[in-house]
Formats: structure tokens, sequence, C-alpha cells
């Protein structure tokens, strides 16, 4: 790798709730630590595009505070079984994908069995599973509460995986959306 | 109205290609003219994220350069024959309406059947009517091409439509998916 200290951050979009969990990674020392982690919430009573905006502004402040150079999301599925659910994120995620792409982030997209196998060997893992392996990668001390922060670490420690070992975690970079 | 005259900007979003059509509408002189109209190319062979930050810096183009006020998109609908069409047109969607809430613009979201009912009569008119219906509203010499500048000019007739008679056109500024 070009770069020995790399700063991804995992995303997990919603138009209410959005997870993000920072990682400083330095290869050198093979450390993985905890920079940030929280949620960008956005007012539920403000219109689709002003809810967007708060996002927006949410997600810069998070990339431009801690200089992130990698940014990790989890595809969409096409066969959601709420497709109004699928569509509504993904004009957040639309939102998420353009203020990494302006700040020339490096962007993964990983399917959801990848982050969940990554993190517990299996692709079919509960919430409350991915908190606890979480928890247990990070050596937390609490579970990552809500689950949304919980689930933008495991993105990001997916990704960190893929960084460190991209032949052993495939296929990545296929930014086209899951069949 | 609180003021007189208004630029409404219509969209039509995709990551392939989005069209434009700006209006100028005066209400004292009772006058709608075309300003400009045009499409968005995104390079197809781009990520995701790359496309949707040329698609970004486009309609900021398009939005500064007239001073558009008003912008309207037609809604999506979420039970879509094509999901994934449906869900990569909404991370487009997404980046449109964030463009124009950061610069306050009105938004109108318009059922395609009500802006299909506005120009033609029928919600259920074809492109070709659709085209023929707006090149005679704005006395065009040639119907618009792509169809995605009649499209978008479609959706800011309609706009039009609805901010002079907004209780002839109803519902709109529902933001929510048409369901």
């Amino acid at each position: 790798m070009a770069r020995n200290v790399h700063i991804v951050c995992g995303l997990d979009p919603g138009l209410r709730i959005t997870g993000y969990g920072v990682l400083r990674v330095d290869n050198g020392e093979d450390t993985v630590q905890v920079v940030d982690a929280g949620v960008i919430r956005c007012s539920t009573h403000e219109s689709l595009a002003l809810r967007l905006a708060e996002l927006a502004a949410g997600v810069d402040e998070v990339l431009d505070e801690h200089d992130v150079d990698t940014v990790a999301v989890e595809q969409i599925y096409s066969h959601y079984q709420r497709p109004r659910t699928a569509i509504l994120m993904a004009h957040a995620r639309g939102v998420l994908l353009l203020e990494a792409a302006r700040r020339e982030c490096r962007i993964l997209h990983l399917p959801s069995t990848t982050v969940k196998r990554h993190l517990t060997g299996s692709g079919r893992a509960s919430k409350e599973q991915m908190q606890a392996a979480v928890a247990n990668a990070l050596s937390l001390d609490a579970l990552p509460e809500p689950p949304d922060v919980a689930d933008a670490l495991a993105v990001a420690l997916c990704a960190v995986g893929v960084m460190q070992h991209p032949a052993r975690i495939a296929p990545v970079n296929d930014d086209l959306l899951t069949q």
C-alpha cells in the first residue's frame, strides 16, 4: 500500500439516521483504532430535500474533521422486500457517495453478506452477533449503540480487511448493485 | 404570488442522461419562455460516485447560470417494474434534490400522471404525445430531442401550472414517494 496510515469511514445510510464509524489504520504498526463513531440525524418533519441537505452537512463534517481517505458503504440490493425503503435509502446513499467523490476518497461498495462473513464467519449473522463481533474486533468496552453505529463500524472493518487482503475478500469495487 | 417572475427548472434524473428545461415565467405579462434546455451526460465508464459528482457539477451550472428559484422533479414510484433502475435513478435524484435544497430553491415533486394529464389531458399519454404537447405549449419549431429534454420541459410546465393554479392540480409538494 502506498500510504502506511489510512482513515477509513464506514457509513450506514438512512434518511432518519445515518451511522458512521471512522477507523485509523496503521499498517506499519498493524493497528486499527476507532477515531470517531456516531449517527447523523435528519429532522423527520422536514422535506426530503432538506433532509438530504442535513445529511450532506453532517457527513461533510465527519469526512473533513478526520481527513478521511476511504469511504465504505454497503451495496443496495434490488430485490429488497420494501422497495419504497430502498428507494428512499438510495437518495441518501447518492448524497453520501457524492460528498465522498468530491473529496476524492477511495470508495468501496461491500455486499452485506461479505461484511457479515468478514466479521462473524457467517453471511447471515444477526444484528446482535454483529454488534458483539464489532465490539470484540475493536476491543470496545460496550456494544456499539444504536445498531446503525455497529453497522457502520462493521462496514469500515470489512473495508480495512479488503484493503489489507484484497485477494481474500472478493468481490469489491463493483459499485453496480447486487442483483 | 410574491414574485412576479420565476425561473423554473424541470429535471428528468438519470445516471446516464439527465434532462433539464429552464422556463422563465412572467406572471405580470402572462408569458412562459424557454430559457435553456438540454441534457447533462455522465461518463458511463466511470464509477457510480464519480458519475454523481459529474451530475452535481452539471446541475449546479444550470441552477447558477439561470438563477433558478424553483425546481420540479417527477416522483419515483416504488412499484417500478425495474427496481434496479429505480434505485440507481434515486441516487441521481438525491443528488439533484441536494443541490436544489442547498440553493434554497422551492422544490415540487410531481406524479408523472399529473404531468401527463396537465400537458395532454390524459395520465397515460405516450412519449410522442408528450413531445408534441410540449412543443405546442411552448411554440417550439421542432419536437424537443432527446425525449429526456421533453420530459424535463413537461415537468417544468406542470410546475408552472401548479404555481399559477395550486388548487386545480393536486396533490403536490408531497415529496414522499407515490405508493
